[in-house]
């Protein structure tokens, strides 16, 4: 029986990813599913745009850049092919969504700490991922 | 490969529990774990107890035997032994977590909306599930 046929895993790129990575690679050997990989890369006007008057295109282009190298080393070492890693710019708990129907997927897995974990899945306000998820959303409990 | 040996489904008493048990006993045959029932009864003291000058025991007691009740209804229509079906008092977040410890769960599941839904992932302040679990916690998105 196969409950979940395409998993998301949504990654930071802190030591956390590897937690994350393997609980939702293990949970697609045992369901069959698909693992789909993704970043989200935050715009870096969200943080600073409005304060400081400088171009930040090289800064943002590098971002995605390094984001990209370390996705697809993701990729290398557990072995997921390059369709199924994405980097996207924008809101996390958005962009997961987004992604989420795009690629139809059934079940969203994140870390329960760092950055992207807690205040991911609450979100600052109401927009964590939980709100407003259309799949069954994991919180992979992080060992430190 | 088992990577979840005991699933908690934490559910309210409405009719999101059927979905919630029903995707956890699913997890449950996949990974061949064994699916323990909770449902966590609010001391009636948390709501009305400073307010109103009347004893709330028996009310408690009536609270209570009705979700032995339907629960043990659950465990009668899942196939669940008695042994497996837990009614326990206090507060949700701590309840789960202090029975997620004592049953050794590795995961807990619990639905996405409604009352216990995402107020108790999230908790009105920072005490929800998700907070401090020491398992990976699923939150079964549901479908009304």
């Amino acid at each position: 029986m196969s409950i979940y046929k395409t998993v998301l895993a949504a990654i930071d790129l802190t030591e956390e990813a590897d937690q994350v990575i393997k609980r939702a690679q293990e949970l697609c050997k045992v369901h069959q599913a698909e693992l789909i990989l993704l970043h989200v890369v935050e715009p870096v006007g969200y943080a600073y745009g409005g304060d400081i008057p400088m171009d930040l295109t090289e800064l943002q282009e590098q971002l995605d850049k390094s984001a990209r190298e370390q996705l697809a080393g993701f990729g290398t070492d557990y072995s997921i092919p390059e369709k199924n890693l994405m980097v996207t710019v924008g809101r996390p708990e958005a962009e997961i969504h987004r992604v989420c129907e795009e690629r139809a997927v059934d079940l969203a897995v994140v870390g329960s700490h760092g950055r992207h974990g807690i205040q991911l899945l609450l979100g600052s306000t109401a927009n964590g991922v939980l709100h407003g998820a259309k799949c069954d959303v994991l919180a992979v409990r992080i060992n430190t």
